[in-house]
């Protein structure tokens, strides 16, 4: 691919904004978020592929038509929020390059080149000017991940990370959320249940994340939390394994998280620190017995840490619990907080 | 508590079998494993609350009906199979003990007595004669975890696990079924759910598991996996931290495991041994990106373990994946098969 160098967009009181993938779950919630954050847009457009052309959306009071993506469709476009997989990323860059728009991709195409910065404003906001035209958008998991532990990375640095997730099934996309309830249903019932969105049915049953497994029996949505980690938090020596689990909840995930130390950290500094850092909100009450649930932060924009503890098998380690929305931080939020830093 | 020495039961061709708390999940499961087994009864007494007395299950072709347990219940009674919480057990101990009864508790009011075995038969067998009429049957987390640890502590010991669950509403008893179906139905049907059985509800969500909180902020569910799992094990310095989580799952529970060995095993080794041990399948299919689900074992005796792999952030460490049927093997199959050792 080749990149131009645009060190910084244009200043502007409103800006041209085009949403790739517009049908999707994360395209309809960019548009509430824009919507909800005021983002200064003179004029939206909807891209999405020829299936979902012609859906009519309802935004800020007007109605807006999706259109099928096409070489012209980025003309005058500032910025570019796409969330329709890493091939239509792929494919259509060149075209939103020759526009001087500015690419902002929810999918995993660029996020571990060179010359792309991978972005959690609460993290490493530092580096979104260094781009050439793409700035990524994490993986959820690694985003939800990263805003806990950046702030306690600065209290002592961190040697290995080890987390098991419980992932919603919004993470497969809309139709995987509605497969699961459509087929939690069937079960009740007492019907038989097939899936055909994701590979197993979730209806009060869970799998290990589907995606292509690779030679070292990861998969790759645990490899992108292990490299994109080490990139948000520019420590390419991080040790950190993972294990991703699809579990029958809508659209928050959770993860349990194991953090090892360099030095020995108490349980009251890492509080501390955490209650003290953005986008995030302590839900921890020991004597009512009330952490972190999806439930929780289902469409909130903080995602929720608890249970803050001392590891009982390392003394330089702690382990904790958080829960994020994996539409909203996960995603689009993070995402035009992206666009908000470079306004 | 007094308990009489009594180091082997009469060796008889059929016993006398009472289980206390015949009407809860693991009760019923009691019974369909018995029937099952063919396990050799002469008698059999369905014993519960006075809320339970007087219902009807039917049995081998005949009618039983739950009567209230009361000091006469035990009499002439040979095993009592008891799964009615730890305060029951405690309760009728002495009257259990006064038949010369043995209690094969499910509870964990005895667990951790040193002169209480607490017994898996795949892995500790050649303790259970070593009892003073109580025998207790671990944990549904703890009795799946050391099936997997056990033969691979053969290979190399085990210095370090870290466990996150996926535990099913049935460790919080049948009731908690049936709220986990009813209350996701009124999700689905988009009215409001409230839990009654839970503290929270299940319905496409998920919670740390709300056993009671500790002074060092695991909860008992926790401490019970670390504590028991170091018994089983005989090894009091295992370093062993865990994460239980109760996920929208009825009846199989899941556990991502990391374990940390003296010296370096080959993932090779572990599979080898794992294939050979008792009480386990192996599910992994890298190219078809198949691994043990909850639906795979639920209403099983044999757990399932997949996705063995080298941790990525240490060279003497694995990663599992591991489901096994909550009520059989987590409870009922094991309480039997304890019984089976002492005939």
């Amino acid at each position: 691919m080749t990149i131009l160098r645009k060190a910084s967009i244009e200043s502007k009181k409103f800006y041209k904004v085009a949403i790739l993938g517009a049908s999707g779950a994360v395209g309809v919630e960019l548009l509430k978020i824009l919507e909800e954050r005021n983002f200064p847009i003179s004029d939206i457009r909807l891209l999405s592929s020829a299936r979902s052309a012609g859906k009519k959306i309802l935004w800020k009071d007007s109605e807006l038509i999706i259109q099928e993506v096409n070489k012209q469709s980025f003309s005058n476009i500032d910025f570019v929020f796409a969330s329709a997989g890493g091939s239509i990323s792929k494919k259509w860059l060149p075209f939103i390059q020759a526009e001087n728009a500015i690419l902002i991709d929810n999918s995993s195409a660029f996020r571990l080149r060179n010359d792309v910065p991978l972005i959690v404003p609460e993290v490493n906001s530092e580096m979104v000017h260094s781009h050439n035209g793409v700035i990524a958008n994490p993986n959820c998991t690694t985003i939800l991940l990263t805003l806990i532990l950046a702030p306690l990375n600065s209290i002592s640095r961190i040697k290995r990370v080890i987390v098991s997730t419980y992932q919603s099934a919004s993470g497969a996309g809309q139709l995987a959320m509605e497969e699961l309830k459509f087929l939690t249903k069937k079960y009740i019932e007492g019907e038989p249940q097939r899936s055909k969105i994701l590979p197993f049915s979730l209806a009060f049953n869970l799998f290990l994340h589907n995606s292509p497994m690779l030679e070292n029996n990861y998969c790759e949505e645990e490899m992108k939390m292990i490299n994109e980690t080490r990139k948000i938090l520019n420590n390419p020596n991080l040790m950190l394994s993972a294990t991703c689990v699809r579990v029958p909840v809508l659209r928050s995930h959770s993860e349990s998280v194991n953090i090892e130390f360099n030095d020995h950290i108490s349980v009251k500094q890492a509080i501390d620190k955490l209650k003290k850092s953005e986008g995030i909100e302590l839900i921890q009450d020991f004597q009512a017995n009330r952490f972190p649930m999806p439930d929780d932060v289902t469409e909130k924009d903080n995602i929720a840490v608890g249970r803050v503890r001392q590891d009982l098998s390392n003394p330089n380690a702690l382990e904790l619990w958080l829960c994020g929305d994996q539409i909203r931080k996960g995603a689009a939020l993070n995402a035009v907080q992206i666009a908000e830093l470079l306004l």
